[in-house]
């Protein structure tokens, strides 16, 4: 029985890492960068976009595809900063985006005219560590109120991401929260992340951020 | 094949349910109450037990099954505060605990010295919300720095828990949190929630807390 059911996972998974690599493929094929945005619940991935969205959308084409359980909450929020697509995918009930959810939304959307695209995954640090989405990194989020322990706790989620966006940083003064514990900790699991300090709400370190996001469509276009 | 994997899961979860009846009647038989909390990572699960095992340890015997994804970070804090076994359950990558680890936890505690169980899940809005552990009740909890919108966006999980504690409240003046706002949207998931406004920290909110658990154990005993 609990044979039965490893063995299914696994199919199910294989399956995924094949869609995955398709949808890699098409966004490879476009020169689409695609950051998968990942966080416990209310972390701050939707402020992060609707702030990105806002001081960026002007200067490049950006698509977003964002996963709910059960609402477009978000992609309601969304909407409001861009007249662009934004793609809702309401999971119904699943813990994480999967491949096949990504390829279908991407259907909707015109990677032609397309320079940076964004994934917002469902708020879980656990489940969508072990789903690959087809995109180039995944972006783990992190708020200040959270404790630093939260990388030792769920250490696939930080050894699946590339970089470590900490969010409202504006607590600090008012949170017992140590930043230099909080990235050692992150570091010990996953020695090449790289750390953005951030508050959407102040604008504090944003501009850093920014700044990453220039690059990395910069990086992705014919030379 | 996505038959096979609905059936599959059916039959697992078929067999959380008999195992999680069968920890409800050993819980029952021993008259100890047993409150599962969930919530999402870092809303202070674990300093709400630290406080609540530092008042009410004194006259009462509590007891705590704690589960965590890869460290026993949780276990090793709140063992600091009770003289009593903390058990700690590994999910080695599981995103919440099952009926089988709680029934398997449980033979290293004395239920005949209890008076009440704490289960602490895993941090996660979304999967411990579909697995029954025997307990008495889920208590949900939620910080004010989340974001009012997650009852309607994690619905099951609110609607399964039939009580809310509301943390961190001494963070209200820094953070865009509307407390009625919050309320009034679990409510709309599910009307028949009892809330508790706590800190942790500061301890406001916290004798509400304590006397609802007081009362718990007073119902559970013999007349």
């Amino acid at each position: 029985m609990a044979v039965r059911t490893i063995e299914v996972r696994e199919r199910v998974m294989a399956k995924n890492d094949e869609l995955a690599a398709e949808v890699r493929r098409r966004l490879g094929e476009h020169r689409v960068p695609a950051l998968n945005l990942v966080s416990g619940p209310g972390s701050g991935k939707t402020l992060l976009l609707e702030r990105t969205l806002e001081r960026l959308g002007p200067e490049m084409r950006i698509a977003v595809v964002t996963g709910d359980v059960q609402t477009q909450n978000d992609a309601d929020r969304l909407a409001r900063h861009t007249d662009r697509l934004v793609q809702a995918v309401v999971t119904g009930g699943a813990c994480h985006l999967d491949a096949r959810q990504v390829g279908s939304a991407l259907e909707a959307i015109d990677l032609d005219d397309t320079d940076l695209l964004f994934i917002e995954n469902v708020g879980n640090l656990v489940c969508p560590a072990s789903w690959d989405l087809g995109e180039a990194a995944k972006v783990v989020l992190f708020s200040v109120t959270e404790g630093e322990d939260k990388p030792a706790k769920y250490p696939k989620m930080f050894r699946e991401s590339r970089y470590c966006v900490l969010t409202k940083v504006d607590l600090l003064p008012y949170v017992p929260f140590d930043l230099v514990l909080a990235e050692r900790t992150a570091r010990e699991v996953n020695p090449g992340l790289t750390f953005f300090h951030t508050s959407a709400r102040t604008g504090e370190g944003l501009d850093g951020w920014f700044d990453f996001l220039r690059a990395q469509v910069n990086a992705s276009r014919p030379t």
